[in-house]
């Protein structure tokens, strides 16, 4: 079955490590089709890896199955998932990876911002805890889940094992405590950089929602300087701007150059917004 | 229909903007074979970007679509295009990623490179303006046109979409001014690095139409070193060495190390090249 | 036919490389599954090579073809191989690329350390040497034959032929003196890093057959630090730990960061290993 399997990882592109997992995927279903969305988030760092497979996945066909595999407690007592949801499948540990896609799934999204476990009972998400070691490899490290569980379970899935028989029914999954805008009594928004991408823009937790409504024009506060309007695009002026990027989040990035290093700011820096009217 | 689409960007490996694109072709035609060319331009560099993708699109199957995403002025008025050629079919912005392709394909070559719009009417190259939203993605960014723009074209061009239903037939496309070398009245001539690999080899423009004609030895002086003659592979002798590599041009190389390290030069350095009679 | 193609190559990602060999067995054989071990090994560390390639190629279906490209004496005398053992077919440069996967296939393993050159008559391996230009690419450059041979010749393998129309039999195969753990009139083991990956974890050539006989706890001595013990997975206690790897090796590693990093040790590191009873 030609179902897309795709990979994001802390594993980095020095070793054979993602090689072996689609190795193993191709064992057992030589028709995946294998995609990497990322090697490169940084170790263990799960918050990056939520971030990067929350943004991408909806681009995805519905019928896709995402590893997410960037695991510090590999091998101890953290449950393994395999999740679905209308808008794609998931096989990670149940360690905050999946963060922001199962807040996207659960609707209204900010306010759950503060939670550690997500209830799931009653919503469009199923998960099961991965128990079953029929769809594991026949010899389990304890140091390589994405190989001996992870790959199997998502080839397995690929080729149409139902959910059911890969384990017991979870009610609640592990999330992040997300970075989220706060509306301040003068009407100001304080938002935060959650990504800087490749490019140096500094992507922040401020979405169309939070600057559309007003007729007049934001202003933001970052890193002691200051970004008048919204662009439409990058090229739009020069310096410094403000845009709302791809993923429907405020930017700021700085045209033909990084951002980032311009203003020497980096993830968690605070952006204030407020507007001129 | 199992075609080739292959991808040239300067996304970096860090977030899931390659894989997001990816996500959206195989969701038009999950049959296509995707094949990373690069993704390491250097953000926003159209000269390296035509560059590689100019050295490489020859030896991929002539029903291969190529996407090139190295787009400064994504969202703005710079036009995209679909370029079809016996050699490949190219999906790009008109800003020059294309220069070394369109050159090739307009034959003579050398001649051409001091012109910014290159003619392609009667010659062996047909391009569209993108103009026809039924091939893009429902919703249209501004930032992000590899996604919402140029994977979709690709991905309808694999399943037999035809040229002319994407846009306007367009006379003329955008091109670099190529760097070329220039022939002394004392015979000298005198080239440039246009690229370093991985290797640290120092590719430049002289061809081996510059080096053969010669009964003579070729002496290469580049940052101060001189190197005499030609090797025929890169262990033929140890230190500094001059060859005609794999693109056909002269490198410049450093047997068992980095030529460019050694030399302390890169990009844009000159070579002259004489002969020994 | 669907076959699996790997690709280990030290070409990095900055250049279109690796594409250009993809675009070539694509050419060749459209219905190849392509797979990316590595392209980071150092350049022409063929030691680096044999060790990610050795570690890897068995989580692959037996009927995948690996190409491994790091080949410093490319276009010289060096020959160039295709091996076929039940667990993989190998295309290479006989360079001690395929040392680990060799010593594998010729069992005992650890007595072969020293030698130069491997004899393969009546072993589960069978290699001959590529010399029939018939299943090379037309036109054939010095200086990169992963495009020009391997790439080709792996395309053929896997559209199924036969072994013995590339090239006349092999009886012997270059392989590297791999390190190996010395045992001390004392009992201790001498072992040593053989490999250190993207987390920093220090992979030894210590085995579980070298800890598992003793009825004590294994105590490691390396770059001044002592770990006592080994524990089962990387998270199971903070700080310096051993454990028994993915690879089946000992592999030092730090809680949460890199050992590398803690302890300043890399590639060649001595690792003594004795017993508490």
């Amino acid at each position: 079955m030609r179902r897309v399997i795709t990979l994001t990882t802390d594993f980095g592109l020095e070793d054979g490590y993602v090689g072996t997992v689609k190795g193993v995927i191709l064992g057992i279903n030589p028709d995946a089709t294998l995609v990497d969305i990322c090697h490169s988030i940084g170790p263990q760092d799960i918050s990056q890896a939520a971030f990067v497979i929350g943004t991408s996945y909806r681009f995805f066909p519905p019928g896709t199955i995402h590893i997410v595999a960037v695991d510090p407690g590999v091998g101890g007592e953290r449950r393994a998932l395999a999740m679905e949801t209308p808008a794609g499948t998931f096989v990670a540990p149940d360690n905050g990876v999946l963060s922001w896609a199962v807040r996207d799934r659960l609707g209204g999204a900010r306010e759950l911002s503060a939670c550690g476990k997500q209830p799931i009972r009653g919503s469009q998400i199923r998960a099961v805890s991965l128990s079953n070691p029929r769809y594991w490899l026949a010899e389990l490290s304890r140091t390589f889940h994405a190989r001996d569980v992870f790959g199997p379970v998502a080839a397995h899935l690929s080729l149409g094992v139902p959910l059911d028989d890969l384990g017991e029914d979870v009610d609640e999954i592990s999330a992040l405590s997300l970075p989220c805008p706060q509306r301040r009594p003068d009407g100001t928004i304080v938002g935060h950089v959650i990504h800087v991408d490749r490019f140096g823009n500094l992507i922040t937790d401020l979405a169309w929602a939070d600057v559309a409504p007003s007729a007049g024009e934001p202003i933001f506060e970052i890193a002691g300087y200051r970004v008048v309007g919204l662009s439409r695009y990058y090229a739009e002026r020069p310096g410094l701007l403000a845009l709302v990027g791809s993923s429907g989040n405020v930017e700021i990035a700085f045209s033909g150059g990084s951002a980032a290093g311009k203003l020497r700011a980096g993830k968690g820096a605070t952006v204030v917004m407020r507007w001129i009217v």
